[in-house]
């Protein structure tokens, strides 16, 4: 167990090292890593959700860290969220945001209820659903890197794209929340319909809004006072305490343990000691966060693609064009000379981490096959890996801005003059 | 899962926070918290040593993690423990620790070969060097803190106790490497032997030899390169990933992962990035090792011990006298007038974590009964709880120094005037 540990932890790193190196985010690393360790190659770390695997005991061990992985690293989104900044977009950043979510989601269920008909998966409105969540969520971290480097962070496109990036994770939980919910409601008999659908989302949007509310009062008057106890590291543990116990009562209401992890995070990205805490996460996120993506790449085993390889390129052609041109529609969020529609819209373009969370609960809940698996994350790493390429494109034609830089801001770009553009952050 | 992840981290947390109150070691309370939630009171925390536990996956993880809680507890002591600092001490502590840890091995063996005879347990060899090793490590963090609160760093009392409690922590993890070898010899049926004795032996002083000379001249060189790359977090990754690995790599000699996890911090403490990994690692232990210690107290069920209490009685009375005597006799590895030695004896009766890790290790490998595992707890905690006590008596009749002060620690000791003299640490 302890065997594989390293094995995982080592090929996460090696794997992410190596993607920084060529310019590409260190998370696509990682999920090759696990592939490169998991069945499809050296068979060296099992599929942990493959219920055949003997030893069960390992099994559950992975799985439990790998989930802690993915509950630290919505922690970590959350907890960077700030709220305030939020504000201040406001408007602009609202709706870019609004439309992405409902794009992605209509989008994505319409295209696998296309392929439905063409017999490519069965005709299930949950699974639907489950496919146009999985690209509701930006990953604002590629295109935040390549902002900086091209010294636009500054700039209102950036302003917005940055704020709807956010919001983007709430929604895309929310959504989550939703098809977590159907699914529990389902499992238990009950039929797809109006009643249930409108349940499940008053409890995930109920969750979501009565907890920030209730805790954004109780939780950091609580944590300053933490902070005055004698018990060394006695506020990192309770931040944990807090993400886990979050964690669990999102499970207790139906939701994922992640849409309550990132509820915390928000939360406590309201406290005084919120810096404290980030930092504080960070080694933990260091050593868990790669952990989930490389038992995630280890849990697609490209052999079992085989004869559907057809059915992988016609379903990821097809969805990458359509969660393209869903994040394109952006831009018609933005009033016209307020910010450049194409850019804003190529920003939201990249999904990420959020997406990839939502492929395992995919795999979990629907089953999925290694094909449909492969398909969802060609597609998310796909949106990652186009945008900073495109994004240099469009900037080259626009002028470099020289006068909005704001105060702080500016200061950082000019002491950030490396000599070539990099991109692709660790984690966001 | 994550609900028994929450509330062994709550109890955790709740206990040691009210012990340091109370003005005693963290690590006594979350001990008593692992009482209260585990079998013996509520019962929400199920014992994880007993195999017929009905869930065995909680079991596994709940294990796994009180492991990782133990290998990052000894990681840490290792990275604390400054070689060159020791060096300085040298003759008089060496001396010290080497009669201290003789004495409490030869002591204990020979209380619990005298217990067979009366038929507390039966008469094997390996169990009588068991319960010598668990009593062979100082805790220096207790005798610390009271030599910092009566501001007596700065003595030579305080240095050489200071320097025998880090080769204490060698010595003892050296036994404790030699009976956990002769226990996977006696298990593939071997006879104790002296050759099996010599065999382990040389296994367990060649391990820790070899991977610290080895690992001292190739490790830090590494982690220098390491500081210089790009994903992030790699330093952490990497030092977290050594020491995981350095415990399978002990585990495979056959001995306790917990001996490659010291000899890991060990060998990273001579790293320029020592700080940075301590710093990094105290997250990661805030959550863990807490854990290690609830799990310990929940896999004692007072309510198992009934019938034997008189013998809990006995035999943690007599075992307390001989673990007491043993480390007064370190007194003695002092040259007169260099240092007051009844100051360096007191000053080393502390058992602590690594004590408790020892006793896991029993209730592992030797299926200890209730009654015997809380007896061993029973001295380990009230060595502990004694030491304060006995030193601020002892110093009230020595003036307190004033012009031997070390320039550095002078001001410290200056700046750190607080009300109330204040002991008992978290975790060394």
């Amino acid at each position: 167990m302890l065997l594989d540990f390293v094995l995982i932890l080592l090929a996460a790193k090696i794997g992410g090292e190596l993607f920084e190196r060529m310019r590409q985010p260190a998370v696509l690393g990682e999920l090759l890593a696990g592939l490169v360790v998991g069945p499809t190659l050296l068979g060296l770390v099992p599929n942990v959700f493959d219920a055949a695997v003997s030893d069960a005991a390992t099994e559950a061990v992975i799985l439990f860290v790998a989930e802690l992985g993915a509950i630290i690293l919505l922690f970590e989104v959350g907890l960077e969220s700030n709220l305030k900044d939020l504000v201040k977009v406001g408007r602009a950043a609202t709706i870019v945001a609004i439309i992405g979510i409902v794009a992605s989601v209509l989008l994505g269920y319409a295209a696998s209820w296309g392929f439905a008909r063409f017999g490519f998966w069965s005709d299930d409105p949950l699974f639907h659903l489950f496919v146009g969540a999985t690209f509701a969520a930006t990953s604002v971290g590629i295109t935040a890197r390549v902002l900086k480097d091209m010294r636009r962070l500054a700039t209102p496109e950036a302003r917005i794209i940055l704020g709807a990036a956010v919001l983007d994770d709430v929604g895309g939980l929310l959504v989550l929340a939703l098809v977590a919910g159907l699914v529990t409601a389902s499992a238990s008999g009950a039929a797809f319909d109006g009643l249930a659908l409108a349940r499940t989302a008053a409890i995930a949007i109920g969750f979501l809004v009565v907890s920030f509310l209730v805790g954004v009062r109780v939780v950091p008057p609580l944590f300053a006072r933490l902070a005055t106890m004698k018990v060394r590291g006695v506020v990192m543990a309770f931040a944990f305490l807090f993400a886990f116990l979050m964690a669990w009562l999102a499970d207790l209401a139906g939701l994922a343990t992640i849409v309550g992890a990132f509820s915390a995070g928000l939360i406590l990205s309201q406290a005084k000691e919120q810096h404290l805490i980030f930092e504080g996460a960070k080694p933990l996120g260091d050593v868990f966060i790669p952990f989930f993506f490389v038992v995630l790449g280890a849990a697609v085993n490209l052999r079992e693609v085989g004869g559907d390889a057809g059915r992988v390129l016609v379903a990821a052609g097809a969805l990458i064009v359509l969660a393209t041109i869903a994040k394109l529609l952006c831009g018609f969020g933005v009033r016209k000379g307020e910010a450049n529609r194409l850019v804003v819209g190529v920003g939201m373009v990249p999904r990420g981490e959020v997406g990839l969370i939502f492929v395992v609960f995919g795999i979990q809940h629907f089953a999925l096959p290694a094909w449909v698996a492969v398909t969802l994350i060609l597609v998310v790493m796909l949106t990652t890996v186009v945008t900073p390429l495109w994004l240099r494109i469009l900037f080259k034609k626009i002028p470099e801005p020289g006068v909005e830089r704001m105060p702080g801001e500016g200061r950082d770009l000019v002491g950030d003059r490396r000599p070539g553009p990099k991109f692709g952050p660790g984690h966001p």
